[in-house]
């Protein structure tokens, strides 16, 4: 067999993440490795850690990447704070919410489901009515942003509520994090989670966590070991936890943080409530073309993400085939439906590097031309008019 | 703060891992991000895993690098293999030998240790002993390649052995992956977890694993849940399996993964008998080199890795100072003693691309220099001499 060197075709990454990545953050990735405990690495984990904490709005010391994908970064919040026989209550609103109820019953402990329809929030009654009726809860676990779906959920009033039941509270950011206002210490949310191939634009395969000190706490005051090595935030704490006495725990993904490094310093220069304001003002943009086209989000207005676009597909279209057309004539990417919504949204994302004006319309002229030509009823130029009329107006 | 984007010092990487990443890798690294539904990218997923059943010499259909450090490749293997009530015969000749013990425990299973002296190999009557004494114990672990040690235990019978007595196998060979052989299907080892940023001369944070079919027999039959939802192998191979329909798990870690394709296809370019004999010509050179200066290897001769030179601090040497100055001076990074060993060895690696005729000449350069200087009897250009005369006659 031959083989060689890969080449990518390009692309537009406009599903549900990873987004595009800027160049400047690629560059950073190709930059020469350095050893793990090397000083000048250990001082780049350090200005790491200190982004990371702008990012989430936090002055948490315990906040890190986990060297892994975002859904390891769920299994660290789970396995350091669930213990074999708590009860949590855990919120499903989307295929996200289910995979919380995986983690807490791998750990041997009960969840207590809080359903709600997929595309909606997460809503904060039935929550209620949950901690109520089940006061021997230990930790109330939900979404913020649900990307199989697009929903927004409200982490403050959660919050509250768990720990006015006396719960820590377990939060998935993965979509959230530079996207919306995520604010950890201000709504002190106690574990999160996040991912860095969403609205970062970083490649993916780190999950950003961050552990408030009720979440030491409970972590200090296990009655049980935690059943992974490699995720112990004891362990990983004695690498990550600064100071001049780092010990080894596992060799670090030196390249990926450089990555991570350069992504956070973009967010920091552009600061955080402009990239939530940008993010918002090519929503609305993209809102206003897929609607002329007559499009309808699913979920309610006011609690959607504005980078994930979760639309209905048009009766009579063949989705997975639009799909490919906008891969293979555009080399645009969107997402398809996932879970129960298979088949029955597309999920466009605008996140990150791949949130602004030139991809909006790229799209829409795009899906202008695919949907006319298998037959629906488009007006060309329409939804470009409509979005253009948008963005002078906000 | 002010930040700004990181710029590596240069470097030359000599110690237990990270080695020094191949232009070619890291240049394939900043390749721009593809979707990991994307059928470009499905397409390098094939031909990684086939690369890799080169780099293992297997044909295991479950071969497949883990979303994360070698540490989790140990884990995942522990996880799916292990279950709580399991009696596993751990060999320990060094720190990761512990690891291995830590993982069984963590999982809810007995680990009966089998201990050597560190630097030593795993002895094979010892095993056969507590496989003796231990007629229900269901696997038996090891380390191939001890990087805290650099000690090379026969693999082939410890898993005839293991084998003899109806025990799986699982071996560590995040370290001998690509620098000694390392026979998966000929020595018929059930399970294996290797590293990247060893002799592949890849960026850290992804770890290559192989199951053989006794092995995904066992996964099949447990009789208990995977704790780990990251790392279940079952849901893992729906993704990575192969085939037309795969279903997303996580999200791929797409550009470290371009960066292991490019490390695996220099590999296959040189090809692995060559890879072996490139670490055997060079390990003999550093040897006369240190040698000649007087330094000690520990261990056993015949059961040393080349490429992981672990020697005795000579006395009234302060050896972090060596080490400091060698980085300061020269960018050169070797290791220190890691556990018991800490304070009195150094580690010296060749490992992939660091494994050249260069490196070996700088740093006993280096060394001879810097160790003079602190007064040691050191006569200028006898190492170099020595490495030099055989590398000419090999």
């Amino acid at each position: 067999m031959h083989y060689q060197s890969f080449h990518p075709p390009v692309r537009t990454l406009m599903g549900p993440g990873p987004s595009d990545v800027s160049p400047r953050v690629l560059q950073a990735m190709a930059r020469p490795t350095l050893g793990h405990l090397d000083p000048a690495f250990l001082h780049l984990m350090d200005e790491i850690r200190t982004l990371l904490q702008y990012a989430f709005s936090t002055g948490n010391e315990l906040t890190m990447p986990v060297s892994a994908p975002g859904s390891a970064g769920m299994e660290a919040c789970f396995v350091n704070l669930v213990e074999p026989g708590d009860k949590v209550i855990v919120c499903r609103n989307g295929v996200f919410g289910d995979r919380l109820r995986a983690n807490v019953e791998r750990i041997g402990g009960t969840a207590v489901m809080v359903d709600d329809d997929w595309g909606e929030a997460v809503d904060p009654a039935k929550v209620e009515a949950a901690l109520r009726q089940h006061p021997d809860a230990a930790v109330v676990a939900f979404v913020h942003a649900e990307t199989s779906t697009g929903a927004l959920s409200d982490a403050a009033t959660l919050t509250n509520l768990a720990h006015d039941h006396d719960c820590l509270v377990i939060m998935d950011a993965v979509t959230s994090l530079g996207g919306v206002p995520l604010l950890v210490d201000a709504w002190g949310v106690d574990a999160v989670y996040a991912g860095t191939q969403k609205c970062l634009s970083c490649t993916p395969g780190l999950s950003p966590v961050t552990f408030n000190s009720r979440a030491v706490e409970r972590i200090r005051k296990r009655n049980s070991p935690i059943q992974s090595w490699f995720l112990d935030m004891n362990l990983v704490m004695g690498y990550w936890g600064g100071g001049a006495k780092r010990a080894y725990h596992h060799t670090a993904p030196i390249n990926a943080l450089y990555g991570l490094h350069e992504s956070l310093l973009m967010l920091h220069e552009e600061k955080l409530e402009n990239a939530w304001a940008r993010h918002e003002r090519h929503h609305r943009a993209l809102k206003a073309g897929l609607e002329s086209m007559g499009l309808a989000y699913i979920g309610t207005e006011g609690r959607r993400l504005p980078h994930l676009n979760a639309v209905a597909i048009p009766q009579g279209i063949d989705e997975a085939r639009v799909r490919r057309r906008l891969l293979r004539e555009y080399g645009i990417e969107i997402g398809a439906g996932l879970g129960e919504l298979a088949g029955k949204v597309w999920r466009i994302g605008l996140m990150g590097t791949s949130c602004n004006a030139r991809n909006v319309y790229v799209f829409l002229g795009a899906l202008e031309a695919i949907l006319g030509e298998m037959g629906a009823q488009v007006e060309a130029g329409r939804a470009l008019a409509a979005a253009r009329r948008q963005l002078e107006e906000s």
